[in-house]
């Protein structure tokens, strides 16, 4: 099994308020799929970074309640090269004869438990059945997407009594925020906003950016393309998956958005100097 | 219907380095689990701060894929009182009679994508049955967690190339650091520090203190306590389900964890000064 990078390189634009924007290559983590498998049957996918997978199934299958004691587990394994397109990112777990596992039971609470149950390359394919990618002439500029962080940081009610949130919301292209929203979960504080953008006649439209107080996940990346939003813009790091999502979708996105300077991953041609 | 806070008070303990300990009242985020159903059928149950309800079901159904044009949505509505324990976490989604719902295909996507499957109260119950509380006479020091922060980031090796990873690692009581793992998903970091445990022999086992970088929420809190690990430390937030699962099941939970001090709310006589 080759030993798949826990980060990869990307092809970036960096804009800085003190000088020209360039073209660099900066490291991003990567996101990738690990779907686990009992008795040869998926019972969960996870959107996790490559790397001690062996460690994540077992440590998965005792908090999540399939194995009670670690003696359940006899061997775990990734698959074998012959059984699949991306043997890296399948992990069997095998238990003793004697560990009783109610599948049916167990495939609803632990699929409720993991991040995403999209898999990869093939399902970046697969969403284009759902959603286009968007083609839009979306036009914003630099400075607006600086002061966007600002913004936030005044909108944001509950984060500053609680510290606990995070927080999306829409911007017209000169940066007004129209609609925001916090939740503990970042995928819930996305859906927020798109469904303000649904039940007030807005969305689906290509005319609104998502700005994102979190990370940038593939998950972030779908939410927006099925409300045909052009750019995210996230304050902290995109993943990989991400950024490939993007790339395909013909999705601007921003990352480490700060008031002095953003990086951007994917179709720059949406932001003016 | 009720309104649901989006933050509620909780009784802490407050350290900080240039006073004595003290018990004060702090606001918390809500953490409450939300069940979307159409047709009668529970489609997804996904962990949120309440409020905006209507607009989560209505983005969920479109970012999601159960809806592809928001005029398939003909109603959306909180459970009435008769119909459950508790309405105020149960909407009701009515689509139009043309819409094809598979809804097979559909829990299990969208399943996938919730971040947990566990209803509340009635479930931390539940758990009992799978996991009893930590008794553990477990002890560590103010000055030991204070430590933890500066050693979680020395040992952060993908964090500083890529900016965005969760970590979380193993301690013993002297502050000790036994392993630390990265990753994309706060959870999948835990189930890989506690996964290294297992195969180590260390876990399950009360002599460890868990440290993550981000936030504590209801699943950092459940995936500890199947781990028998009595003492959770969170450089960010907690929620108030974490909080409410600590105390039900006498684990230690510590909240913004920083050098120059801490919050516990939780079983404070695991720390000495």
């Amino acid at each position: 099994m080759t030993k798949q990078p826990a980060s990869a390189p990307a092809e970036i634009t960096r804009y800085a308020t003190t000088r020209e924007p360039e073209q660099l290559t900066d490291l991003v983590s990567v996101e990738q799929p690990l779907e686990l498998r009992v008795r040869g049957r998926s019972i969960a996918i996870t959107m996790r970074t490559p790397g001690h997978d062996t460690e994540l199934a077992a440590g998965f299958a005792l908090s999540e309640g399939i194995v009670t004691d670690p003696q359940q587990i006899v061997e775990i394994a990734h698959c074998t090269r012959s059984e699949a397109t991306h043997p890296e990112n399948i992990v069997n777990l095998f238990l003793t004869s004697e560990t009783a596992c109610d599948l049916e039971r167990l495939s609803r609470h632990v699929f409720a438990s993991s991040s995403c149950g999209i898999c990869g390359k093939a399902s970046i394919e697969a969403i284009h059945e759902n959603w286009p990618p968007v083609d839009s002439d979306f036009q914003t500029t630099s400075a607006t997407l600086r002061d966007l962080p600002a913004q936030l940081n005044a909108a944001q009610s509950e984060f500053k009594q609680t510290g606990g949130l995070h927080a999306a919301a829409l911007a017209r292209p000169d940066g007004t925020l129209v609609c925001l929203r916090e939740d503990v979960g970042r995928h819930n504080a996305v859906d927020k906003v798109i469904g303000w953008g649904i039940l007030n006649g807005i969305l689906p439209s290509d005319d609104h950016l998502l700005v994102v107080s979190s990370r940038a996940s593939f998950e972030i990346m779908q939410k927006a393309l099925a409300a045909h939003i052009p750019l995210v813009a996230a304050i902290s790091a995109p993943s990989s998956l991400a950024i490939e999502f993007a790339h395909a979708n013909r999705q601007t996105l921003v990352g480490f958005l700060r008031p002095t300077g953003f990086n951007i991953y994917s179709h720059p041609q949406r932001i003016q100097d």
